[in-house]
């Protein structure tokens, strides 16, 4: 289950084989006219309006109610839902891996939405719809994006600001992302058939919403995402790091309040605001190659070019590099990115395979890596859903 | 001439040999109990406390009597004096070289102090007043330390916020410290006999104010601060770069104001926020070796670990690395910390000699690594003054 401030993603997967069920998405809660998509593993699909949805909770009522239906439902009774496993953005320090929620757990969790905000507290709306409506029988777990990092090193996760901040508020880099990262690194590693605690990993989850993560020897050891999803590269809406000063600029000189530059930053930036045309890389793609739009290609050179330092970044703090893997919306779809990050990779002697990379998109799992290559560079799309429910799985069978 | 908002350092150099025939400093301007320092070529020294200097115009009348002085003068009449030249911080979009100082470039200068308070007032400062006490004959060279950097590529110096904020407001990358940068990379290629424009040089200044620059067959093409001399790695009392959401999250928790965080993020991080101790290298270092304070030594862990990810990042965007200079208090003296940062290099066959290295401190010019080094690190003392001098000659024969 992934609730967002206004909307509920979800997948239910028997996980006896990993097969998904069925999953589903109701967007725009609150607006009064929200959106359902609906289909099953027996390619029954649905997608209608609803206009009684104003609540998480009555999103979850009708999700379940769906389930439980007789026409178009998967199950006929409330109790062949085994688990549910919750997506919750910030763990803060509390949470070094996933845990069973408990009422502890939910006070901790709603003491760090001054941390994220709109996350936590859409997380925790859903998770309590589910409370009231599944019952106290189906066990609940929350997996946080951030306790991939608890492996982090201090030098990668204190901010130079001075140390009290750190020690009084909890200001620190905490990552995101980090169940994709996880899924996508370990997947590389079966997929190869090679020991992960042997590799120098840096894995790019390019999306609405971005990240790279240095992953040495099987653990996180730096991320580009921060004390919130603001901070590394820029992203559809994001600014990712700026120079402070920007801010400080900016309200200074009376051009934006605060506020405003907040909210700027977070949801007017990225590629939207160099574009100008949209945050969805797709736009932006279209409107650079068709119609020779300036700001459109800007907007791609300055991505590709943030995301090449952040990945030569991290190859110097592992000294090298074994693999590279993309993931994401953008990560798995837009191949000219790749190939044009890739490109700035000869001197460790990757070498890309241009077509190979081209006709690897939609959802399609590959090397893209010449085979005399000296770092492998495969696209291999996430799956956090599944990440999330077999960690689920786990933290049921550590109870028992 | 380099002006501070409460200092004043100078060099009188002889440009036919490049001798300096003396320099002196001026701290605590304003404070009412001014400290003087002065020296010559002949080996006279003066230190003395000066209680009448309140303002830039009386520290450069003082400068100026001093040079004319009858025991510790240089010279018999102002006419000596050939031309003037100043360290001006930023150059905006105005100044991609070095210009010779008219009305209409001091309005442009002026135009600037918003995006460097101090720096740019200060400067001004020292330039009006040598206008007033050197007269109209003495011609006088503004030298910027942006302008090294007109030759960034906009997907290095665009920030990915609203284009319309680089449009209407300049809010754009600049870089700082270019002509230390500038400085040093000549003087690498003068050393070693090689053509500049065949080169990838990775430039480190490290000093309080801490940079690195990326230099490219001759040109910058990218550089780690930004609007303002805040941006990229960790300094002395800076942070540089961080999350942009630490502002908006102690401000919206009622922690520090706007104000307050503007001035923590200059003042009070950096080494000196994490480690407690000092903004100054060598006492952060003194704390963490013979007292083995955790906090220090932590300081320089982050230190290694920001400059690591920013050369790493420069060599992606170079596509490799031919060259790595360090220059500037810490880059020339802190032996320990470039051991470090190199050691993280070997996966670009870069060998440090370590026994070179920790004998190139105070002032001396050396190659630190090993001869079968794939990569050329020098160190090489910075002369700003002298670059300074050598940029206001040339502004004067473009002029005749």
């Amino acid at each position: 289950m992934n609730s967002g401030s206004s909307s509920l993603k979800y997948k239910f997967i028997d996980m006896t084989n990993e097969n998904v069920i069925c999953n589903g998405l109701i967007e725009k809660i609150n607006v009064g006219d929200a959106k359902f998509s609906y289909c099953t593993f027996k390619g029954l699909s649905v997608n209608k309006h609803l206009y009684d949805i104003d609540s998480h909770y009555k999103a979850i009522e009708y999700i379940l109610n769906t389930l439980l239906d007789e026409k178009i439902g998967v199950i006929k009774s409330i109790e062949e839902v085994t688990a549910i496993g919750h997506r919750i953005v910030h763990g803060g320090k509390y949470f070094k891996k996933h845990v069973l929620i408990t009422s502890d757990v939910i006070k901790k969790i709603e003491s760090l939405i001054s941390l994220a905000p709109l996350h936590n507290e859409a997380n925790l709306m859903g998770l309590k719809a589910c409370e009231k409506l599944f019952g106290s029988s189906v066990p609940q777990v929350a997996v946080f994006d951030t306790s991939y990092y608890s492996s982090l090193p201090p030098e990668a996760y204190m901010y130079p600001i001075p140390y009290e901040y750190y020690k009084n508020y909890d200001i620190r880099k905490y990552g995101f992302h980090g169940t994709s990262h996880q899924f996508v690194a370990e997947r590389y590693c079966e997929i190869t058939g090679q020991d992960i605690s042997k590799l120098k990993i840096i894995s790019c989850h390019l999306g609405n919403g971005s990240s790279i993560t240095a992953i040495k020897n099987g653990k996180a050891i730096d991320t580009s995402m921060g004390l919130t999803p603001l901070d590394g590269i820029m992203m559809g809406t994001r600014s990712g790091s700026i120079d402070p000063s920007v801010i400080f600029y900016l309200a200074e000189n009376g051009i934006l309040s605060v506020p405003e530059i907040k909210n700027m930053l977070n949801n007017n930036s990225g590629l939207k605001g160099i574009s100008g045309i949209s945050s969805d890389d797709r736009e932006v793609l279209k409107a650079a190659e068709s119609a020779g739009n300036k700001r459109a290609a800007l907007a791609h050179s300055i991505m590709v070019h943030q995301i090449t330092k952040f990945i030569g970044g991290y190859i110097a703090t592992m000294n090298g590099c074994s693999s590279i893997i993309f993931t994401g919306g953008i990560g798995e779809n837009q191949w000219i990115h790749r190939q044009k990050i890739c490109e700035n990779f000869s001197y460790i002697n990757l070498k890309i395979d241009k077509n190979i990379n081209k006709f690897t998109i939609k959802g399609k799992e590959s090397r893209i890596s010449s085979e005399d290559s000296g770092v492998d560079v495969y696209v291999i799309p996430t799956n956090e859903e599944l990440a999330i429910a077999r960690k689920t799985v786990n933290a049921i069978l550590e109870l028992d």
